[in-house]
C-alpha cells in the first residue's frame, strides 16, 4: 500500500470565496459556506485521479498550510477558517474513505496559547470528524513576530497533553509569511530548523514520551547539516550522540530530489521516513530530465538501489501505520 | 596548495577584554586595545601549528561571525570593533604573510545603510590593509528586526559597487542572534537560505556581472532542497533552470558531513565550491567514527572517490585563486 503522509485538501471556488470575505470582512462574512456536495465532490475526485495517476492508495489531507491565516487579525477569521477547512476535509473523507484521511488544521494564532481553542478543535477533528494527525506551526505569527518560544518550551505543553492523550501525532509545518525576504517556502524549511533543534536540545521527549512528531520535507537542513551539530554534541559532552537524537523525530520525503533523499534515509534511517509527496503543490510542474512531475516521488524511492524491499515497504506504508495510528483501525482497503 | 578559504581569527585575551569594555562601556571603553606583538604571535602561532596539523597552506581569516556585535547600541560599539577585528588580522598575515590573507569584517548595523560605513571600512582594508574580500550579514539587526531586505534588493547596491570596483568577493555569513527560538549557528543556515534565494531572484548579477558571492556552510538548505526550487523555476517558466542559476553563486565546504558535501559538488558543481574549514571553530571536536576533528575536511575531500585529480585540485586551490583574485598577487609560497 502506497500512503501519501503529507497531501492538502483542495479547494472548491467556494471556499475562496469565504476566506476573501472572512479576511475581507475581519470575521464579518455575509454568507456562510454552504458548499453544495457535488461542488465538494468534483475536487475529491479530481484528487483522487491525481492519486490514480500515480499509484497512491491513500492520502492524509490536511489545510492548506501557506493559507492558514494563522497571522491574520482577528484570531476569530483563524478560527472560522480552520473549522471551514476541518469540515471540508471531513467531507472528503466521508466520500472517499478508503482514499483519504483527516489530518487537523489548529486555529493557532499569534502568541495565543494552544492550551484552549487549538486542543478543543483537535478533540473536536478527532473525536468527532475522525482525524489522525495535527498541523503544528512553531511560529503562527507567520513572521510578524516576535515568535513564540521554540517547540521545546513548556508554551506547547498543552498541545503535547491533548495529542497523546489523543494518540496522533503532529506534522511540523509553518504556514504564510509576513516577511518579503522570507517567502513562505522559505519559512518552511527554516522553522522545521529551528523545531528540529528546539525539541531535541528540551526535554519533551522525557516529559512526553509518546509524542510523534514528523518533520515536513525532509527536515529543512539538519539531515544536510549534521555535521555541524554532530560536533556540537561532542564538544558539549552529550550522552547520545546528535544520530541517536534524530531518531526521536520523523520525517516525511516532500524533498523531490533523488540525492536528497538518499541523504535523507541514510541519516535518519529507514524506519523514520514517512511517503509525502504533497502533491499537488510545490512539486507540481514536470521535470525535464525524468519526464515526471517532481511530486511523483514513488518512482524516485524505488529507484533507490540501496533499499531492501521491507524497507520500500516500511517508508511507502509500515512506518506511516505505526506514526498514524488511528488511521486504520476500520480501514477497509483502497 | 591547500587554500582554507573560510576561517577566523583567534584573538588574544586582550581583545576579549576591549570587546567587554566596549559593550558595557557602551563604546566609551577605558582603555584602548594595545595589544603587544607578543601576544598576538602567540595566537597566530597557534593557529599555524592547527594548519599545519591537517595540511593547510594558507588561510582566509576575519572576525569571528558570532561576535561581531552588529546589533549592539550604539552603533559605535560595532564601528569600534571591526575596526580592531581588522587590524588584528592584518598583523596575522604580517606575522605570517605566506600563511594568512585578510577577510574583512564590515561595521554594518542594524538598518543603516552599507553605503557609507562599510565601504569606507572594506576601501580601507582592502587598499591600505591589502584584504582580499569581505564578509557580508545579511541581517545586521541579528534577529532583533525587521532586517533590511533581502541580498536581491537596492539596498546593498553601494555595497557590490564598492566589491566589484575593487574586485574582492563577499563571504556571506550572518552574525549573531538575539532570538532565542534561534541559535546563532541556525541563523547562519537560515539566512544563507534567504540570501541565495534573494540574490537568484533579483537582477543583481545583470547590475553586477562582476559581483562574486561566496554562500558559507554549503548554502544552508538550499543543495538539499534543490527539488522545491527546481519545480517552482518550471511553474514560472522561467527560462534557465534553478541547477543554471545556482552556478552564479559559490559554496564553500565547511558542512563536516562527506555525504553532504558529495550532494554539494554535485548540485553547485566542482567549479563553484571553495575548500573551507572554519577551524578552529563548531566542528573542532573530534569525530568517534574517523577519529579526526569534524572540521579536518582535506581527507573528506580525498575520501570522495568521483572526483578527479583536477577537481581536487579546483576544490582546495583553483576555484579560491579565481575567486579571491587579490590574494596571491605577492604570494612567495608556504
Amino acid at each position: 500500500m502506497i500512503i501519501d503522509s503529507h497531501a492538502h485538501v483542495v479547494m472548491p471556488p467556494q471556499s475562496f470565496r469565504y476566506m476573501a470575505e472572512l479576511v475581507g470582512g475581519r470575521a464579518n462574512p455575509s454568507t456562510n459556506p454552504n458548499i453544495p456536495d457535488e461542488a465538494v465532490r468534483k475536487q475529491a475526485e479530481e484528487l483522487v485521479r491525481s492519486m490514480d495517476a500515480v499509484g497512491t492508495d491513500i492520502q492524509f489531507i490536511s489545510p492548506r498550510p501557506y493559507l492558514q491565516m494563522h497571522s491574520v487579525k482577528p484570531a476569530r477569521v483563524t478560527e472560522l477558517w480552520t473549522r471551514h477547512c476541518n469540515d471540508l476535509i471531513k467531507r472528503f473523507v466521508d466520500m472517499f474513505p478508503d482514499r483519504f484521511r483527516g489530518v487537523a488544521g489548529l486555529p493557532q494564532h499569534m502568541h495565543e496559547s494552544p492550551a484552549e481553542k487549538c486542543v478543543a478543535e483537535l478533540k473536536r477533528c478527532v473525536n468527532e470528524l475522525g482525524f489522525v494527525g495535527t498541523l503544528l506551526n512553531p511560529d503562527p505569527t507567520e513572521g510578524d513576530g516576535p515568535a513564540p518560544a521554540g517547540l521545546g518550551d513548556p508554551f506547547w505543553y498543552p498541545l503535547y497533553e491533548a495529542m497523546t492523550e489523543l494518540d496522533v501525532p503532529a506534522l511540523i509545518h509553518s504556514a504564510g509569511s509576513c516577511n518579503p525576504r522570507e517567502s513562505y517556502t522559505l519559512k518552511f524549511i527554516n522553522e522545521e530548523n529551528i523545531a528540529v533543534i528546539s525539541l531535541l536540545e528540551s526535554t519533551v521527549f522525557e516529559k512526553f514520551p509518546n509524542l510523534k512528531i514528523v518533520v515536513a520535507h525532509g527536515g529543512g537542513a539538519i539531515p544536510y547539516q549534521m555535521g555541524r551539530f554532530r560536533s556540537w554534541s561532542v564538544r558539549r559532552n552529550s550522552p547520545v550522540t546528535f544520530d541517536e537524537q534524530l531518531k526521536k523525530l520523523y520525517f516525511d520525503t516532500c524533498n523531490y530530489s533523488k540525492d536528497s533523499i538518499e541523504l535523507l534515509l541514510k541519516v535518519a534511517g529507514t524506519d523514520n521516513v514517512l511517503f509525502g509527496t504533497e502533491k499537488p503543490g510545490t512539486g507540481s510542474a514536470r521535470d525535464p530530465i525524468s519526464g515526471r512531475d517532481y511530486d511523483d516521488m514513488k518512482p524516485v524511492i524505488d529507484s533507490i538501489e540501496w533499499l531492501t524491499d521491507e524497507q520500500r515497504k516500511n517508508i511507502f506504508e509500515c512506518n506511516c501505520t505505526r506514526v498514524y495510528t488511528r488511521a486504520f483501525r476500520n480501514y477497509k482497503g483502497a
